[in-house]
């Protein structure tokens, strides 16, 4: 019985120890944080945060590999609602956007301190990266075939869309004047735009 | 005369500091950084280096404000190329586009660590990027009042046609497939569609 209680319990510290991670990293970035100021935030000792996770860097992948996971069940989820390749993408691109500007602490560390990883953690990662640009560039694809999207460079395309996404989580703070949804809907009519599905 | 050779002497180094900090800043951080490592990058001792620059913030500072002055005119000059609003959005976006796929190591240190400069610093910095984002907005402002673009909100349009840009600094390495040139034209197009001109 102490085995099955212990556990939620363990779960609840390992996620309180990521929450603290991500501000303690958004802060003062990976290289500037150090395990102490991570325990500190959470209320542990640097002791106790050795009992969940092995280093820092582990932290850093274990909230990197959730958020690439999240992203890409989203566009996954998003591209599956429709048939129709426009109403996809303004889906998926609206998703994409309102997920970045709302989760956009996590997002920066998720997109922005890839190169600490271990070559082990980067390569898993990468693999997801690539998963969610083919997804987006298979939906391109598919829109050019059936005539509805007129687009030079399928690939690039793909890279342009992200990129208007993530980058959101650069420039957006909370207070400002557009919302997460109307940056959403806004993105989602540019996006078509790109495609020349306007 | 010692006084007038020294001069030049005393800039390069505080060239080759700069350079060094932008290495030392592009490989741990600002914050996982600290001024023996730029110093020694540079070749010369700690003590050395605080004769010619205040503090770590200091040199990050100066990289920061050397890149948006830089950046500032070069979005001046190219809109300045043409009175056809077309033209200058071409121009601008092309050049904006080349500058952060070529410099890409510095372009992320001046967008992606914003946060670690000083208050009064960090006004001084947002001052050239509004200046920036001015220059954009009226550049789309003035097409659509010619009838040449079309665009629901010219301030977010502004926001993402430099989001495209920016972001090119994460993503681009060297080695990549895609020439900063060609990726200039293609945004160049891009752009076009953004603020339905294509």
């Amino acid at each position: 019985m102490t085995h099955n209680s212990d556990l939620p319990r363990a779960d609840a510290t390992r996620a309180r120890l990521l929450d603290a991670a991500i501000e303690a990293f958004a802060n003062k970035g990976f290289h500037g944080t150090t395990t102490r100021d991570i325990a500190a935030a959470a209320g542990m000792s640097p002791a106790a945060l050795y009992v969940h996770h092995k280093s820092k860097e582990e932290l850093l992948y274990l909230i990197s590999r959730n958020g690439h996971e999240d992203t890409l069940r989203l566009v996954r989820d998003a591209i599956a609602s429709s048939e129709v390749p426009v109403e996809a993408l303004r889906q998926v691109i609206h998703d994409f956007a309102v997920y970045h500007a709302e989760g956009h602490t996590r997002a920066r560390i998720v997109n922005y301190e890839l190169a600490a990883l271990t070559p082990e953690h980067y390569g898993e990662i990468r693999e997801i990266r690539r998963d969610i640009e083919g997804e987006l560039r298979q939906l391109v694809e598919r829109g050019v075939v059936s005539g509805a999207f007129d687009v030079p460079d399928t690939h690039l395309a793909g890279v342009a869309l992200l990129s208007l996404g993530i980058d959101i989580a650069r420039w957006y703070r909370e207070g400002q004047l557009w919302s997460p949804e109307w940056i959403g809907e806004s993105y989602a009519k540019i996006a078509l735009r790109i495609v020349g599905a306007d």
